[in-house]
């Protein structure tokens, strides 16, 4: 798959229900690739996208009549979600950037291990993101977060599968200098952008970072 | 307040969206001692509940013309979210026992902070529970956690504010016995309970229990 690895980027499309699927399908580009993980292929369908793999146990619904480019059927019984499945999946295929989509909302013991997923990916090196209507989240294992276009914009940060991280922040309206933020003490939610760059230096993570828009 | 205080519940109220209030509101009892954070009281005018209490900066909405029983003015410039100043509120006046409703959907950063709230009061030994349409949840620090009329229901376990967690299980189709759950590995999710009783020993935590309704 050569050169396309380096820089593409595989979407995993997870079967919570989607809202409004024209936001959905407005983070999508051209050149992703496409892994639907099992009731995900409804969403694809619903946005007119034709996924590159289709992956489940299909436990929760037909497998298609018109099946996507491939599919891999999983057994019923097994450790992984679907989603985390499509994820490795997508990591044994190469690709090192991942947006998981139809991750949140509905089912939260699935919203939970979608942003446990997102830390399995950190802590590869992995580039991850995941999205819905109203938010967008990372998880930063250790190093710089750079944000553009973010002047106004809500952004928060929580340590994640960890009791504190420690971080620096720029850009935004409280400040942080290598200063640390504890699990039970959620003080690092609703920070505001007050310039378009927003840096996050994550000295000692996961830090999972979330974007919000206001209600 | 004498032995109210002892038996009673704490219920607090947030902003995030509720889309089937009849729901939310059967989760609440005669005799529960209602706060509303800010938005919340949207919420509950919406069930036609008045509160005992409004605790809030008002910086997403006016304050109501007509009042709760009592109102609390926090100012915006706050390192606690409105929900979190309500549990704490509902602490300083002696409630050891609290559901949080209006928590999750919508923003992401308020549902993480809530799912943090949880684990605030689970460290100080107090009952805590959450609900929305489709879930409950509660943060158990160590110790055993009894849930009764659960026969086949969805039951999720996962670390929380913590690299791992200790964890036996009773009831559900995958039993564990002081088996370690990673929060990397999201393993504990989905299982499914095989008896009316289940029991979850939390030998080491804190561990995010997680119910949730089938789709």
């Amino acid at each position: 798959m050569g050169a396309q690895e380096l820089t593409g980027r595989c979407v995993v499309l997870g079967a919570a229900p989607v809202l409004m699927p024209d936001k959905i399908k407005s983070y999508i580009r051209q050149d992703d690739y496409i892994i639907c993980a099992d009731g995900g292929l409804r969403t694809a369908q619903r946005m007119g996208i034709r996924p590159d793999l289709l992956i489940g146990d299909f436990d929760s619904m037909e497998q298609p009549a018109c099946r996507p480019a491939e599919t891999i059927t999983l057994p019923v019984c097994k450790d992984d979600t679907d989603m985390m499945a499509g994820i490795k999946e997508g990591i044994t295929r190469g690709w090192k950037r991942f947006l998981l989509l139809g991750a949140t909302g509905g089912r939260m013991d699935h919203t939970i291990a979608n942003l446990c997923a997102l830390d399995f990916l950190a802590r590869q090196g992995m580039e991850n993101w995941l999205a819905d209507e109203s938010n967008r989240a990372t998880v930063v294992q250790q190093g710089i977060l750079e944000l553009r276009g973010m002047n106004g914009r809500l952004v928060s940060v929580f340590p994640f599968g960890a009791p504190s991280c420690l971080l620096s922040y720029e850009g935004l309206q409280y400040p942080l200098c290598k200063e640390s933020l504890v699990s039970v003490e959620p003080r690092g939610v609703s920070n505001r952008a007050v310039s378009d760059l927003v840096r996050i230096t994550v000295h000692q993570g996961p830090a999972l970072v979330v974007l919000s828009d206001e209600n």
